[in-house]
């Protein structure tokens, strides 16, 4: 895609994003309907609040660009008559929304094919826009812009790792692989879904190792990290473009030595 | 206390906690030196923030109320002349805090021998206050002052649990009584320190098991949680005053079937 045009989509998915942030926060911290999407066992809630935000984005997205796909958490795939797609994950940490917890957000990335062009992470209740493309990664809140810098830590032993829950691992095997990385950390936290992807992108922590994400939970924070000088892979090295078991981190060299505790 | 003059003390500590954040929030997501206050092993870390907002609260409140004596997290035990102390903890949640998310807070109370009179959350980045006493407890932010109240979630099976971290329970035997509530609860997350509390107070979640807590982590959350109808003791069922292990829940039955597991 031509660079001024990625501009100006960019410049028109933050605009939308925002606006979505509205409806989110008209939502959070009010009695909600939350359902189980799950029929049996765990607990994996969604509320009118997801439902209403995609919505509006997917009528917002296509109305502009009616030849661009839509891939939503809620409502599936729309495919558009281009190669184009939007991703679009109305409210990703969900239980932290429920929780009354500002660590969530909005989530929207567009894709060509096999290429992640651009990503957005709104949090309309702290007021922070996270971007990120080719042309490199910012924060934008409180009146500012800043350029978004991964952290130089190369050492394991120094790096603080991230991850939303420890459940989220799909089997013993991968949750181990997790342990490796975790037991070398110098600080291991939990709970901060697509925050903790963009608090790595700002420079303020080092890893997130995580599992059974879905494309939606990942892709469009994939150009925010490796905007901001970060690398982030499945267990393969290759794009998590179908989410899974991911690894992020700061840097190439912090990336590789994560990597290898996942694989050995 | 008398009545009036303990609103009059809120309403001052309110205006300080504020000031102080500006201070907090002028380190936040800055270059900051962090150390780790442990010789050995675990990672704690204090930075510059907490120091300088504790110094500056002591010197405001000991200014405004010589009789107070000050107890706070960094600085220690500076006695006043009467039985009324002051708690402070300047950055309650500093691994979030040092990992640029919002879930921490500034703690400010007030005790009178064994009695909390009043307590207060401060989070500055998202602009939130959280206030209570015996007159009740509210949200502040946004331009909005809401009157708290916790939830009539009655059974364990609909709770929602918030922990900060697995690794704070003192032994197996500790750690044992959490997984027992946490088996039962519907939803645990990880990860919150004192914004867990506040969030409970708010109608958001159900309950809070935590273990090694100071007494300054907890007693300005006292007030808070009772104020908003919550029920916060240690495994005997008495106020938390010295910290360890602290169960807070939304409601009185909620509570006694927590406390019942947490001391089968």
């Amino acid at each position: 895609m031509e660079k001024g045009l990625l501009r100006d989509i960019l410049a028109f998915a933050c605009e939308q994003l925002i606006d979505a942030g509205q409806i989110a926060l008209g939502r959070f911290r009010h009695t909600l309907t939350i359902d189980n999407k799950l029929a049996t066992g765990a607990f994996d809630p969604v509320t009118e609040a997801d439902r209403e935000v995609e919505s509006f984005l997917r009528q917002r997205l296509t109305a502009a660009f009616p030849e661009f796909g839509v891939i939503g958490e809620e409502q599936g795939f729309t495919p558009g008559s281009s190669q184009v797609n939007w991703i679009v994950d109305p409210i990703d940490g969900t239980k932290s929304f429920i929780s009354g917890l500002p660590t969530w957000g909005m989530l929207l990335g567009l894709v060509e094919g096999e290429q992640a062009l651009c990503g957005l992470m709104h949090q309309p209740f702290t007021g922070e826009l996270f971007v990120g493309s080719a042309e490199g990664s910012y924060w934008q809140g409180r009146g500012e812009r800043l350029r978004l810098q991964t952290r130089q830590t190369t050492s394991l032993e120094n790096a603080t790792l991230y991850c939303t829950h420890e459940q989220m691992f799909a089997n013993p095997d991968h949750l181990s692989a997790f342990h490796r990385v975790a037991e070398r950390a110098k600080l291991v936290r939990f709970g901060a879904d697509c925050y903790a992807y963009c608090m790595l992108a700002h420079g303020l922590i080092d890893l997130v190792v995580e599992d059974t994400l879905q494309p939606y939970d990942i892709i469009p924070l994939i150009p925010i990290i490796e905007g901001a000088g970060g690398v982030v892979t499945d267990p393969d090295g290759n794009s998590p473009l179908s989410g899974g078991f991911v690894v992020a981190a700061a840097n190439s060299a912090l990336h590789r030595q994560a990597l290898e505790l996942v694989n050995r």
